[in-house]
């Protein structure tokens, strides 16, 4: 079949594509991503026209406003993008970075070397800007990528490639080491996820169904998480104010993404100082909010919660709102209802901290601060991939680290074994 | 089915147990172990006995003499498993210890924090005393394990199994964190690898049949080597005399296992002068050599190698030589044959051991020693469970360490995303 021959041959031209990025100089990757930064700015016109042709179809398509917005890109995207492209530029290679060398008895010395993973497929929906900005991250940690789009941005996403293949060809790289799905048909999905000789690792970004999708049908290692139940605990020993802010920007300062809190739990003890105040302030911003019974009693004419809120990801100004008897209450709640993503406590009490940060299982544990800095940048890692909650390689948000393995190196001068 | 049922319990169960585990303190983990070990010396002969139920029964279905010594336990069997078990008792625990602190420029202080995976299945065949190995292993980093071994080692493992299950128990710890997988029947396996709401990570041991079966069925991440076909590279510019040393003890001192060496690749200048005194050991070893078209016109009379013998993992006293023009050949073949697992060059130039090191994709990469040096014990890793040639989370041998993950610890006071 067709799509099965493009798709192995797309999968294999990156494998070998692979081999001359993970051994090239960081100032020539440098220069490629300096280059396709340029030529997105020049270029803009041609990724508008292309643009356009995918914004006319998901009109005749009858695409809903929120994915006709994501799907659009202008003059900031643009810039966006190209600024992404230069800051990755910026950052510090990870390959070929060693730590500490361990000296074995036999004189040995043994080290770690970061090294590139390979062919990375990344299956993703809809905003075209994911094309640049997963490029750039491969790239840089010296990985050949494969990118799937949604089917609704194919040519604008062919336009990007056709950029970042310019960009690579412009400092002597293959540009089959970032390579565009170039066909709608979802067949091609499957193709891929069962290249596992020739493509590493999958990343699949997007709704919790495509996600489930990727995880049944590969036979590659998928990072990714289904979705982010994220949990704020207000505890007895709060400083309410505090807690006051950082729930309130937790929930309000981003509600449509994966770290933005979905339920709130309180210690019964300051639940009746606590709760008015907050739900007023929630209000005012157009929060609804769904309560425990408790809940109910201390903001009466709230809407009840039931038994769909509580593992709920609204992505939405909704808040789900339970007082909890205890700090296990609240623990066994997160695990029992959490997505592994974040979760936050907020707490005076030194014990407590400590005990919520050892003992909740979850990606990023906050003591103190809002959910909403489960994020690749504000932690530091520069940009990021994408956020696992698989445990295995990466927990939690994904940068240049993440994208490369490493392999160990044994100094010796004539050791055998006995 | 009743497999089915009792197979999804066990995972149930272990996902509870790894919770208990994953919480508890070093010096319980540790007291466990020990019991473990005064245990099996105690209850010596009540696993001679049941051991000696699958000798009979391996005797009756004419299992091979290899495979009847593997599955034999002595006197010896259970010293080293109650010495292997002391020795992981007295490793640092991973669980809980953290890296550098970095702080953010809004006051965030933000680190990561080493936790177990979960839980753990480990499918293996024949030797009883990995059940041991593995549980230790496995208790040690905090993990509950799900241990299922060859059915012709049943008997021994369950009496083993019972052996773990006592000494966790006597320090209050469930006996469900290490649990073995009582049935023969195929089926059990297949149950396991879709257990992926309990079961975190498979990690499979054994021929490369039973690894392909595991890949190919699991749900669940598995971190596995098919094998190891490992190359020595003596370079123009080595000392011929260690070349020799290492060169031998890769072959011959240990030749069952995956990091021996299977193919010599010899630059062609030094050839002549190192091949004649070479072989002339290896024969006195007992090895075959199967040569290149160029090594048999150094080496008159040796048996010419075929296609079939530059994948080949031999695991016997055989050994594949190739004269390559250079260092690029050398590389190239390694690129071609290799399985990702051990790569040694000799020489003593540092360009090309730095070159090596560099662009050579293989777990270990050795610049003068011997390949047998991969393995967790001899790398400094204290002992291991296997060694991983997947890319992702864990690539080279794993001990405790790659048996944990680390989720980000952020403490703040008071921050909020602006």
């Amino acid at each position: 079949m067709d799509i099965d021959r493009i798709i192995r041959q797309m999968a294999r031209d990156a494998k070998q594509a692979a081999g001359v990025i993970s051994r090239c100089a960081t100032a020539q990757k440098n220069q490629a991503l300096t280059n396709m930064a340029d030529l997105l700015e020049q270029q803009a016109e041609t990724i508008f026209q292309e643009n356009r042709k995918d914004l006319k179809r998901a009109g005749e398509a009858g695409l809903s406003r929120a994915m006709v917005d994501r799907l659009t890109v202008t003059g900031e995207t643009i810039a966006a993008m190209a600024g992404g492209i230069r800051e990755v530029a910026a950052y510090a290679d990870p390959v070929g970075t060693m730590g500490e060398t361990r000296v074995r008895p036999n004189g040995l010395r043994v080290s770690k070397m970061r090294i590139p993973l390979g062919v990375i497929g990344i299956i993703y929906e809809s905003r075209p800007n994911v094309t640049i900005d997963a490029a750039g991250l491969c790239l840089k940690s010296g990985n050949a990528v494969i990118l799937r789009g949604g089917s609704e941005a194919l040519h604008s996403n062919r336009a990007l490639a056709g950029i970042i293949g310019q960009a690579l060809e412009s400092v002597g790289l293959p540009a089959q080491a970032a390579q565009v799905v170039p066909m709608e048909d979802r067949t091609a999905i499957n193709v891929l996820l069962a290249q596992e000789d020739f493509v590493d690792l999958i990343i699949p970004r997007g709704g919790e169904g495509l996600i489930r999708f990727v995880v049944e049908n590969s036979r590659i290692p998928v990072l990714k998480h289904y979705k982010g139940v994220c949990h704020v605990f207000v505890d007895h020993t709060a400083d309410l104010q505090m807690a006051e802010g950082i729930s309130f920007n937790a929930k309000v300062q981003r509600p449509g993404v994966c770290n933005a809190m979905e339920t709130l739990l309180v210690h019964e003890q300051v639940a009746r100082d606590f709760l008015p105040a907050m739900a007023r302030r929630f209000e005012s911003a157009g929060v609804e909010l769904r309560g425990c019974p408790k809940t109910c009693a201390i903001l009466p004419g709230i809407t009840p919660a039931t038994d769909a809120d509580w593992p709920a990801e609204y992505l939405d100004l909704i808040l789900a709102v339970k007082v909890v008897a205890n700090m296990e209450e609240a623990m066994a709640h997160i695990a029992r209802y959490g997505s592994n993503h974040t979760e936050a406590i907020i707490t005076s009490d030194y014990r407590r901290a400590h005990r919520f940060v050892r003992d909740v299982d979850a990606s990023v544990v906050l003591v103190n601060a809002s959910t909403r800095f489960n994020d690749g940048g504000q932690l530091g890692l520069g940009a990021e991939m994408g956020i696992s909650t698989s445990k295995l390689h990466a927990f939690g948000p994904m940068g240049l680290e993440e994208l490369t393995t490493r392999k160990f190196v044994v100094l010796g001068d004539g050791q055998i074994r006995e």
